[in-house]
């Protein structure tokens, strides 16, 4: 049996991942893709490498009745009222933006603007499988993580777990497939080669929701985090620096064994990872190193983040809530 | 009147460069160029974009008697013996190498190995123009700083003189020319391309060169720093994240003008700055910020890896040391 | 049942991709890989994106007993004992190298060297599916046809085996996974990055191999080679310029639909296609188009170099062999 | 004695590399930079590395009264009338555009529409220094060649001057540069990163320019030209496929060293030359071959598609102009 999946918002560059993952998926039916540009070509014309034959409509929920489950890949504030609709109408979600990520409206308020339906929060889950699993696979509204808090959590959960982290500093380096697919000064080739800078200095809108996340997990900081735009096309490099909590953080190692050793998707290696290693997967590899001249933990996190970062993850919340095999279609 | 300058390991990526920047150099005359590999081919044939016609020569310095001064750009270690022949026959050097830069030969041999010539580090004066310009001058012995050094001390130095610096991360990311001219997997385009990762975890050989400097300034700290290899040629990025030693560090805009509006090499940004802005020149670029909700200070600085991080930052110091206008042949 | 392969040459791009495409098929069983050096260490620690955690050993052909087809990844020359070692044993075998791609000793010999095993040259069948489908599944050595030739041949055989050629020039822009893993001045970052040359000109060996194949489709012509390298990592675009013979080359289009579209791994596009489009994909595309002002009919075509311009036509051929769908374990 | 200069559109790539080669140049003073986006933003605003610290203005031709000469660096087809306008005032130019570089208006009319202004064009001058040195030095109007004609005209001169051409493919490569500053779903980084393919097929407009000054070297054909775009920021190669209008070529190198050995900014290779190269300079290097078995001769040439095939180009042409050495400011 296979359940029928909408797209909304395939025109763009995780959405059109998703409708890929989607269609190729063995226990999915893709059953539309709407665009809010470009309605009416086909997706196989703007990403002729995803081979997705289905052309783009226009969103019109009675049209799309039917659909069990969707992925709204919308830019922040546009999607909640189109979330708000699903929910209305039975269709599960997951939203790729970053309305439902934020628990209290009011640090989304301080972080973007008023939330549209504060109402629908408490019923949303965060969408880190590794860390929500099980309430992932009850929820309406799964809300997938942003990449750079997809890779930064990863990184430090064992030690937010522990209580570990007396303070951070993320800086964290993105290929341009994460800027999107608007044509920009800052996206022109001839900008981003042979070039490399820092951007969003210094308050980048990812901050909250990692604070939120590693509160969660019992370690209540405040982070430094700082973005970087690196010229490559997918990929995500997080480096973490971490001043323990006390003044011994114990077998580094085999905390983090301990919290990753069954995942499916994360790997510990013990040489700095490289993006080009997750390339096109789910996966995140992360590797940790203790500094003994300064006492400093040292965590180093890669992902692909148009996969785990945003697409992939999104179908592994869809496998997690139909009660699927977890990596079914994008193993 | 010209001075006669010779250019020892001109085969290796700082070193040629050097020698096209001496080339076309007004007050300066390029006698001999040699290179321990490569020796009978000619410089254009290994750099033709640097379209110097001269033979690369063997060693001897018999031969090449009647230079004025040298730079030598050889490997760590096998710098310090060439050095001293040098000095012995009152030749003034310029050395790209790590064997002058610090201070205590202790301190050189727990990084590297013991020092060969520890009797000449006492006559050494560390090759940052910003910073040690008058002592420059009268100098025998020029060490250029490492490319990762120079950005880092124009980044951090308005801090650290301010005392101001508690505690400090360094995230630096270079492009591969940084590697040198080496072929290795490291180095393979198939390995940098579409790729980011850091390396020398955790301990990276400029260090100590850092903190050494910074403690001249009086900022004695130990600081984190972690480097990073970019898919890219020509560019060093450092992004330092600063804890301030108490809890009002002042004007910060002000204190970066007071040491730099009058540098010719250095120019503020208020956005971070990207190194395609200075690509191919002397200048360093540095922006600072302060995040209000940590209080953190950020300071990030861009050279290029091979110009003000070698060879035109030596060429700086040449005209120093002979009493020119510094930036003549590099502006 | 699954069929039991091994993979000699491993360590190299396209061998170790075979290996990867192999691991992953539902009707192989990838026994071993071998390497000539790196022995002793796991794949996956060499290429960690392919995820093949196996153990390169030493070559030694009783040890593999057992296995019923190879793929022979070794460089020109070194591979033809091996073969003929393996077809003594009963292997079946898919050889990545040049040695039995031309049928007459003599025109190899005057490309490369003395052919060491000509006697089994008529046992061999050229490996491009779309063209031998049917003495692939019979053969006993498929000689998978060079990344150029299979880009080439594909866009010229529907004009070739319509005799329309009079003369042709193909341009062929590879990238740097083309020049193979090992690390020298032409493939190191700094030498291709931000640049792109013409070379082996004016004799590139890929020529007879295409002559061959063009005149076994009826078109005897001498052709103008010449490969370029490109500053990317796998892809490979051939633009070709064809003379028609006639002066009347008829409706293109249709010529190419009519050879094409019913085969799966060919794609007509009606732009010049890009080679993003195909990469890590088994698949072919191709655009036709008439210069009126000249006559000329310029053929575009793009694959990906290691996938269908090695390894994945390798399994397309192994699953021909073994009577097993085309694109398993490759679509 | 300095000369007054004014760049119209400086904020277009070619315009704003005009300024910053004007603005150092020691017999020009650039007057004024205008443009028509962007206006009231400093050109180092836009373009940091250039250093030009002038602010863009709009057009006004009474305000900019004095300047003797003017780079003109509009798009086609806008040049034309602005051009008339500095005519009649008695200012000279240099246009960038294609607008008077064709001298039959018919042919102009047939690759881009009615020409606005063909009283003009007898008084035009085809600004390639290294053919028309002398009219240059009188002319009006000079018409900057075309990137792709200038590297194409260079390579093929010495043939055609012989009559040797009987007919030619040009398979031209060029960085995105090229495509010029407009931000588009063609230059977005994501777009042309790791891709490569054929534009404007089959009729690329630079196409007449070419064959007009073939014609008028002696050799009169119809040519096939394809453009290609590369991963690459500045940079472009041609590569000519000529088949020799007799059957004895003659002594090819002999033929390019005739023309070229006195040419400041031509250098002949053995190898075919690759981009970088001549990064960032007004040189064009070229390499000739015999390709035996076919007859066929090859030339690949390449230039900076910014410098030599557009800004440093017009430098080169003003110098002649205003009778000062031809490589003053750009060499």
């Amino acid at each position: 049996m296979t359940h029928s999946i909408a797209v909304f918002g395939a025109a763009g560059y995780a959405g059109a991942l998703s409708a890929r993952l989607l269609q190729r998926h063995p226990s999915f039916a893709l059953k539309t893709v709407t665009a809010r540009s470009d309605v009416g070509r086909r997706l196989d014309e703007l990403y002729p490498h995803h081979r997705v034959g289905l052309e783009l409509e226009e969103l019109d929920l009675d049209r799309h009745a039917g659909v069990e489950a969707a992925i709204v890949a919308y830019p922040h504030g546009a999607a909640a009222e189109l979330v708000a609709d699903l929910v209305q109408r039975g269709v599960r979600v997951v939203d790729l933006s970053a309305d439902f990520r934020l628990r209290d409206p009011e640090v989304y308020a301080e972080w973007y603007r008023p939330h549209p339906e504060p109402d629908l929060l408490p019923g949303a889950v965060y969408g880190l499988p590794e860390r929500y699993r099980e309430q992932i696979a009850g929820a309406e509204i799964v809300a997938n993580p942003g990449c750079y808090p997809t890779a930064t959590l990863l990184a430090l959960a064992p030690l937010a777990r522990a209580g570990l982290i007396g303070d951070v500093v993320v800086d964290a380096k993105s290929g341009v497939s994460g800027a999107g697919r608007a044509a920009t000064d800052k996206t022109h080739f001839v900008t981003v080669d042979e070039n490399v800078s820092a951007y969003g200095i210094p308050r980048h809108r990812h901050t909250p929701e990692i604070e939120q996340e590693l509160a969660a997990l019992g370690n209540e900081i405040r982070i430094t985090f700082a973005a970087h735009l690196l010229p490559l096309d997918q990929g995500e490099l997080v480096s973490c620096y971490v001043t323990p909590a006390g003044t011994d953080s114990g077998d580094l190692q085999a905390l983090y064994r301990e919290m990753y050793e069954h995942e499916p998707f994360v790997e510990l290696t013990e040489q700095p990872p490289g993006v080009r290693d997750v390339r096109e997967t789910n996966i995140c590899r992360i590797s940790v190193h203790r500094d003994d001249r300064t006492g400093r933990v040292l965590v180093f996190a890669v992902i692909d983040n148009l996969w785990k970062g945003a697409a992939s993850q999104a179908v592994q919340n869809l496998n997690l809530m139909f009660g699927l095999p977890e990596g079914e279609g994008i193993s």
